[in-house]
């Protein structure tokens, strides 16, 4: 056993992270990649893969050939999707072993080391997952357009609709909505236009100013808040209802989102035990012992 | 002025319409043509209101050379974006005088006859209108994506956003998620390549079902219309502070819709005097008393 190597991966939608450590545990090195999104062109998350791979290896004083000696686990943006795990491994792989699961199954994996509990991670998007002897579900995490409650692409959407509202004059402006629309030269058209090419990202990046006005007691930035967070809370207490104990929150809007969450909610959360990487290692080491291939 | 005809056009996505009376305002003729939302392709849309015109023509008796005796006005879906406009007009019109506006001032035209007054759009999309004074506002009407509440797509997208709160527990399931569902095998990812591909009018098609199962006491159905009627009674609301004293309802959600909507906003619901056809006519004799081209 002390041959082996285990490699895990985060595969997310703008870089992708590698960890190698040994059978004991050890960290032998990181490294750091590209894009891999498993939608995305497999020739392109190949390489991103194999750049933050190569980079670990390196670290660890080890060569190109020592990757037939690596048990793989990857958590994966996107690998929700079936055909996009496939079309990824149509060409083989070059290592040992290599396992693929959603990124939200190794946070999962990291957080609770597989025991019971549950992650709600909040970022772009928002997803809710966990459950208890193995058995998870997710909850929500279906995307911007009818899932995903209080995302930062949720949150910056119902911005723009409620700014539409304040120039309309059917809710009072307030300093939020002021800045908002000024940036949009207070013309509705603009602010349309510039929707026509909105992507979730795009969205997004209004969550920090609302996050900012809220804290500030401006009315519509509250209203947002509370909004998104009531949304999060819901998803929050379907995890405890299938059992989950605890509540490890993952993604860049968890933390200011967190003092708004319902109580009961709240009281649940705990810190993650590991990260995503290494719930990545364990998906690898426990494919070895239940001997898939 | 016993010469001068006058041509009224609705000019719309899916098709045009168009009507013809003398300077007495008799009725000389009517006419169809295809989409005409002056977004679409300039030779469609030209191709499909001289369609409609050509056909109105012939009912009257009237020939191709008649063309440049009439005065036109045109409400059309689109217009208030001005290079839209412009790129239709941009080869010149065969009329005496053309003048184009928004499908929601036509109707608001030929509902109060020009007086004080608004309108509430409720279609696929929705929109308020109205003014006193000649002085008219935009009350939402900013597509489906951050606006048009109340609205058919709006409706039909908030069903499956709650059709998956159903799906995974997060809210009881009712027979109208449960059928909804059901379209979709119970797979979520069925349902969200569906949303993939899914334009505003698909998911507007939905209204009629959400609408059918809140009559029979479905709470799904119930919560959904009453969210979608307390949007609309907001931009009721806000057209009524407008100065306006009455509201006109259009669209094909708008009766349906109407016993779900606010006290205030019901007790000032009328009848429109005329439709958007002889809206738009009125239009065409404005302009001709203003002494525009």
């Amino acid at each position: 056993m002390t041959d082996l190597l285990f490699l895990g991966i985060d595969g997310g939608g703008t870089k992708c992270r590698a960890r190698l450590r040994d059978a004991k545990g050890t960290l032998l090195g990181e490294g750091t990649g590209g894009p891999s999104n498993i939608r995305l062109d497999p020739e392109l998350v190949w390489n991103s893969l194999l750049t933050a791979c190569r980079e670990a290896l390196a670290q660890a004083g080890l060569h190109e050939d020592d990757l037939k000696r690596i048990h793989a686990g990857m958590g994966a943006a996107g690998a929700g999707q079936t055909s996009a795990v496939e079309r990824l491994l149509s060409r083989g792989h070059p290592f040992a072993s290599f396992e693929i699961e959603t990124d939200a199954h190794t946070a999962w994996l990291g957080a609770f080391k597989g025991g019971d509990g549950a992650i709600l991670i909040v970022g772009t998007g928002s997803c809710g997952y966990g459950g208890t002897s193995g058995q998870c579900h997710y909850v929500g995490g279906w995307g911007y357009e009818i899932s995903d409650e209080g995302s930062g692409a949720a949150i910056g959407r119902e911005l723009l609709r409620r700014c539409i509202w304040a120039h309309d004059g059917r809710i009072a402006a307030t300093p939020l909505s002021d800045a908002v629309l000024a940036e949009f030269k207070n013309d509705l058209e603009i602010l349309v236009d510039w929707v026509g090419k909105a992507r979730p990202a795009d969205y997004g990046r209004y969550a920090p100013l609302v996050l900012q006005h809220a804290e500030r007691r401006d009315p519509l930035g509250i209203a947002i808040v509370e909004d998104a967070a009531a949304g999060l809370s819901a998803i929050g207490m379907r995890l405890l209802d299938l059992g989950a104990p605890a509540i490890c929150l993952f993604g860049g809007l968890s933390e200011p989102l967190r003092p708004w969450l319902s109580p009961p909610v709240q009281r649940t959360i705990a810190e993650p035990m590991a990260d995503a990487l290494d719930g990545a290692i364990l998906l690898a080491r426990m494919a070895l012992q239940e001997g898939r291939p």
